[in-house]
């Protein structure tokens, strides 16, 4: 399905968030890396643990694909992955540019969390999106090597802590460094989002959509331990959703 | 502590949510009804039960300000009342009004949900505000009469449920029939919001601020128990908080 045209005004509201006006920030050994996601009033990005909510417009569905575009790298956790089977490609091109006949090149590369090897590129929605050139082969982070590694999958070993996760500042490091990824969108699901909102040195900025609607106390939840005071604070009215960039206020 | 001129497209952006835009519904039994309430992203309207949070900017402060001149009746719950003592009056008057000798009688008249007998007026910062001729004086719903009742307070005495709740619908009735309340607004707290944002026959509009920050998972949450759909949405964006006004869908 093509998606709708961009709204111009949101090129102009993003700006100042995109990695190519990080500054100094992008020569830095850890990537441009932002928090994207769309929720609705009730801070809900599923009404069901395990199932796809649809919450954004067709106009943010847009702007998620410009998004793609600009950034090297999106990741995702397993959960929202094997529930979702996104494609993650970028379907979007600039105007004055003619239609891509593939949109493997514009996409970003997929980044898989799964510690555990639960997931599997083969049957896939990015396997089809790859195998037809219109989205590039997912890295996969594990805590380690599956016994059969699947064909054109990167994967990334990483340790993990007592608690089961991976230290975040050395998998962006490494995500730079091994991979070449200058640039990182997260965005999803509630655990990853959770986590990271706690860390105002590795997220650079957040870019949030907020939809009219209330998903119920039931849905799964973005609300993180601590309270997270945030910075250059901009918002866009959309139709029915409302875009929130910021940054976040490291703590004292 | 005076406050801050209204922004004037706030008024545009208000008024086919206002009590006098209301038609057909400001001649029924019901007074006209909205909610109206300050949450951050992770929808938290304070962070820690028991506890006062200020959200919103100055601008929507304003605009609480101008809803209460615009609406007869301002309900809170007891445990709201009794964490951060609220006056409750309207300071805000219209432009081409010389500034009024005292506020109360533009102030709308509070009503206190309190089935229990748990708040006093009496050393309260809305006896203070009656006594300068700034506020009105409280509706207060209970079960029973207390058995010392106070002066310049009203009573309405409400049969409760099973489960200790008020039949809203009647309530509102009563509010009407007996102290002449043709439009309220429900200010909080979280569970009454939570409460009557499942009751779409009853709730005319909402008008929900939404501050740029994360009060984190502790905090008092607005999450309705069921999924709930807007219409009639309309966003406005300010400075660092932006404002939804939207009519709940019925449940088919």
């Amino acid at each position: 399905m093509p998606i709708q045209p961009l709204k111009k005004e949101l090129v102009s509201f993003l700006e100042p968030y995109m990695p190519e006006n990080a500054g100094v920030l992008g020569e830095q050994e850890k990537p441009y890396v932002i928090l994207t996601y769309a929720q609705s009033l009730d801070a809900r990005i599923a009404k069901i643990k395990g199932t796809r909510t649809i919450i954004s417009h067709q106009e943010t569905n847009t702007m998620t694909h410009y998004l793609r575009y600009k950034f090297d790298g999106i990741m995702l956790g397993c959960g929202t992955v094997l529930v979702d089977d996104p494609g993650l490609n970028c379907k979007w091109w600039p105007d004055d540019e003619p239609k891509p006949e593939h949109f493997a090149e514009h996409s970003p590369r997929p980044i898989i969390l799964d510690p555990n090897g639960k997931w599997k590129f083969e049957g896939s929605k990015m396997k089809t999106l790859f195998d037809s050139g219109d989205g590039k082969a997912p890295i996969v982070v594990v805590k380690k090597l599956p016994e059969v590694v699947e064909e054109n999958v990167d994967y990334l070993v990483m340790q993990t802590n007592f608690t089961g996760k991976v230290d975040w500042h050395d998998l962006f490091i490494q995500l730079k460094s091994q991979f070449g990824l200058k640039s990182i969108m997260v965005e999803g699901g509630g655990i990853v989002i959770n986590d990271l909102l706690q860390r105002p040195h590795l997220i650079d900025a957040l870019v949030i959509t907020v939809g009219a609607t209330f998903l119920g106390s039931e849905g799964v939840e973005v609300s993180p331990l601590i309270e997270i005071n945030l910075k250059d604070i901009s918002w866009w009215k959309g139709t029915r959703d409302s875009v929130l960039c910021s940054r976040l206020v490291s703590h004292s």
